[in-house]
């Protein structure tokens, strides 16, 4: 599967790889630099020049002849691209060890995603506040999505809730959902899902392990 | 890169579905299920079955002509290829919010990891117990990873520390690190390092999300 942009196909490893690039560059933003090159980059990610300079130009990074690309352009590209631009008013249901750790990451709001509410279904935790984020009844989903104008979803409920809780979000008018329950989601066509799969990696690296 | 296993070359994308094939061979399995079609299969994992063919055959699991794959003979298969049907003695350095939230995850026994013990500097919890687990201080890593015969690292401390504890794992004989901190380790090249970004799928939903 790809993505198009600037009539060109830009692949999912590319645009994994955009926020590991935007972090060097916010780095090199704040210490003034103004210009870097693609072997300076090559060394901080451990990737081939040619892989940054393709992935870069395929957003559009502003570069200069010899010189290498352009930091503050280059941090505007990689934004504009994954509308990281812009404020999501984002919301997580489920508060249990994930939903916490997620809700005291401090990075979302770098990456486009303001989390405005959160919702569980435990009397403990509704009306509670978990990291500074007020957390409500999952009851309240359909209501506190339209008063809110909530857009993103981030599910870290348990497996058996998770469908149930997708059709909720669904009829409320939700289009996207970060997924972290170890289930498929079945979704109308137009609804993008994202599924996180933690054992994914753990795979990764036994089968590295294991050669 | 690719993984090679009965002569055959296993791709990444093969090994990271792995783990969500496995959880459903242990559903099958606890219904008493002795034979499950790719048809199944396919509706579970929203895999072509082609794709799921492929796959579990790369990691040769036994198949019935016309019936499908045999479940707990594709269990032991894929464990055998990860090395999960032996537990590994696994630790966690850094118990802050993503530490903790996984020393919670109770699926880590099923994939071959048998976390024993957890590292951090904060003096509220250097001796406490974090999910059952006891927390020794960062700088008894070495001392404890020879005691307990440690193998696998799980890093979740903050990007700044990472690179002086992974030199530190490295001297104590560690060969393998499930890093969380979002920074690239400089390690020896007998030493596997898992990479893990959670923004990355971010980029990837908010890509589509503009599509």
């Amino acid at each position: 599967m790809g993505f198009f942009h600037h009539k060109k196909e830009i692949s999912v490893q590319t645009i994994r790889r955009l926020p590991q690039y935007l972090r060097i560059f916010y780095n090199l933003h704040g210490y003034g630099r103004e210009l870097v090159s693609s072997t300076f980059l090559a060394q901080e990610t451990q990737l081939l020049p040619i892989v940054i300079k393709k992935d870069l130009q395929a957003v559009g990074a502003p570069s200069k002849l010899r010189a290498g690309f352009k930091v503050a352009g280059t941090i505007a590209a990689i934004e504009k691209f994954l509308g990281w631009d812009n404020l999501n008013k984002a919301f997580m249901v489920g508060v249990g060890h994930l939903g916490s750790a997620l809700l005291g990451f401090q990075g979302f709001k770098n990456h486009g995603l303001e989390i405005v509410a959160a919702f569980d279904t435990h009397p403990e935790k509704v009306s509670a506040e978990v990291n500074g984020v007020h957390v409500y009844h999952t009851a309240q989903l359909a209501t506190i999505i339209e008063k809110l104008n909530l857009k993103i979803a981030i599910l870290t409920v348990p497996a058996s809730a998770a469908q149930g809780i997708t059709d909720t979000l669904v009829n409320a008018g939700i289009k996207a959902i970060w997924n972290f329950a170890p289930v498929n989601l079945t979704v109308p066509p137009d609804v993008v899902v994202q599924k996180e799969d933690i054992s994914a990696g753990l795979a990764e690296l036994c089968a590295k392990l294991k050669r």
